[in-house]
């Protein structure tokens, strides 16, 4: 019934911290991780390892970072169990050397997101974390506006050059259709022979849980999700809605049902994160979603219809 | 690029009137049947006509009787263009008798909603409306709880004893996944020859717009949307990502948008329609959301474990 290769992915602090700065209380980093190890969920992202020459340290919060003493106050007295910690490196924003030997990190695997365009930046940051002893894996974002022969390339240099895990779909901008989805984990296995392929989807078409389902169908065994969706503008899978399809018998809903109540919930007075009509509109027209998230921060958010002019016409113009 | 055949139905006001008793202004509905006619939807419907025998009109509002005078309030001096005016009438709650023949009355289509139970019912109810002159169309309500037999049963009684031009699959639990649709539509197009599939699925699992894709792809040619996904507990595929995958160039997205900015999102101050943790929950278990609505009227409606735990318990006593 179920399929034990698969590995979910938590990254609620990760891609949440995109729509704060990374700005979570430590209290909620806690809660977060202790659902994640006791839900056995495989891997928690607890933020970005990105370089504080890159990204002032006054204006992101320490998620932004995840310095090693950070991550232990974030860790330190809860049950890990089988739950192992990841971080996310940028490949154009973080540093190699930024990275402790792994025996001396509470870290596991080290993420690294890339464009196409910085395959080479990506294999570098990678191939260090594998030197130094972590997992890794490579994220490619904004996949929907890659075309074919770069994209190829890319895959068959990470393929021949890396020790990557898996290498990721990424839809950073929602506007990818089930079809879609098929195709590219199909263009991906043409190359990707030794690793597994991930998926990561954000949800302004109200599919990214769908295409997850739909990249596991295909035969993506890495799988990320967050606690209720939880990220950058219309947010991501939903990990409730993951672990209660999987059907993996490993996985407990519970504590991941009662965290979402007690503390996702709760950062909805700060954070608007879903399903919102900007957010569905630089989907469907394949963009980055930060025009609709400046929209949504002004005062006539629900003049939907002005929005929508307003991009229409930039791309006709 | 599109499929000119896909016809679509807009079910706002009908499907949203099961979260506030039918009570919406006559200014929301006028608003919504101007914006399908603008948006060139094919089907708008616009409420139910069911009995007032077995419902009360004290506690229920008048789009849940669909009275030919209400229906002319709502529609008098907008421009039809080319969308039709449907209602549904239960086949278990409604009578043959409340519709007058079709040239006396503001309604194009009659679409019959039924449990496979009621089949015999619904046939009656469906060819009194043929034999009257209305279009019609037959929805098979609950399908996630129907075993085969009796299905392909009723199948085959709607193709051989009714003029209706569609038969749905209505997944009024939002409990499907995508290879469920896919099985479904086989199992319907086994004896569904000569009429047309239609699909209408909830947002329990955030899957109804995917899930409706899902149904195109397959060959189900007319498909449910609604404002902004307003519908029973947790709502429908939205209208507007409908319209935005379709790329018929007859729909216009903009005053779809723009009636979401201006009627809809206010309703939110009266309904919580939507994506909420009991709803997942019973879309994931397959049951009736009733349980669901219950607890999100509760004043602890945020203790998602608690309620998680009782319709378990539920389950296996």
């Amino acid at each position: 019934m179920y399929r034990p290769e698969i590995k979910v992915v938590d990254c609620t602090i990760r891609d949440g911290g995109l729509s704060n700065d990374s700005h979570f209380t430590l209290e909620t980093v806690r809660a977060v991780y202790k659902a994640t190890c006791e839900a056995g969920v495989d891997y928690v992202e607890l933020g970005y390892r990105n370089s504080k020459k890159m990204f002032s340290t006054d204006e992101f919060g320490p998620w932004r970072f995840c310095d090693e003493e950070q991550l232990r106050k974030a860790t330190d007295g809860i049950d890990q169990r089988e739950t192992k910690i990841s971080v996310m490196m940028d490949a154009h924003k973080s540093e190699a050397d930024d990275l402790l030997p792994a025996d001396q990190s509470v870290v596991d695997m080290v993420r690294v997101a890339t464009y196409v365009k910085d395959a080479d930046k990506a294999i570098h940051i990678c191939n260090n974390a594998t030197e130094k002893g972590y997992e890794t894996a490579i994220n490619i974002m904004a996949i929907s506006k890659e075309g074919a022969p770069f994209l190829d390339e890319a895959l068959q240099q990470f393929e021949e050059e890396t020790q990557a895990l898996a290498i990721y779909v990424v839809d950073s901008f929602g506007a990818l259709y089930s079809e879609e989805v098929h195709y590219l984990i199909e263009r991906y296995r043409m190359h990707i022979k030794t690793k597994e392929i991930g998926v990561h989807f954000h949800n302004n078409q109200q599919l990214a849980f769908a295409n997850t389902i739909e990249g596991v169908i295909k035969g993506a065994n890495f799988v990320d999700g967050t606690f209720y969706g939880l990220g950058r503008a219309a947010g991501n899978c939903p990990l409730e809605l993951l672990l209660g399809f999987l059907k993996n018998p490993k996985f407990k809903l519970l504590p991941v049902l009662e965290v979402i109540g007690s503390t996702i919930i709760p950062l909805r007075e700060d954070i608007d994160w879903g399903y919102h009509i900007p957010y569905m509109i630089t989907g469907v027209l394949n963009q980055h979603p930060r025009d609709g998230m400046a929209w949504m921060a002004g005062e006539n958010k629900h003049h939907y219809g002005e929005f929508y002019k307003q991009v229409t016409e930039e791309i006709e113009s």
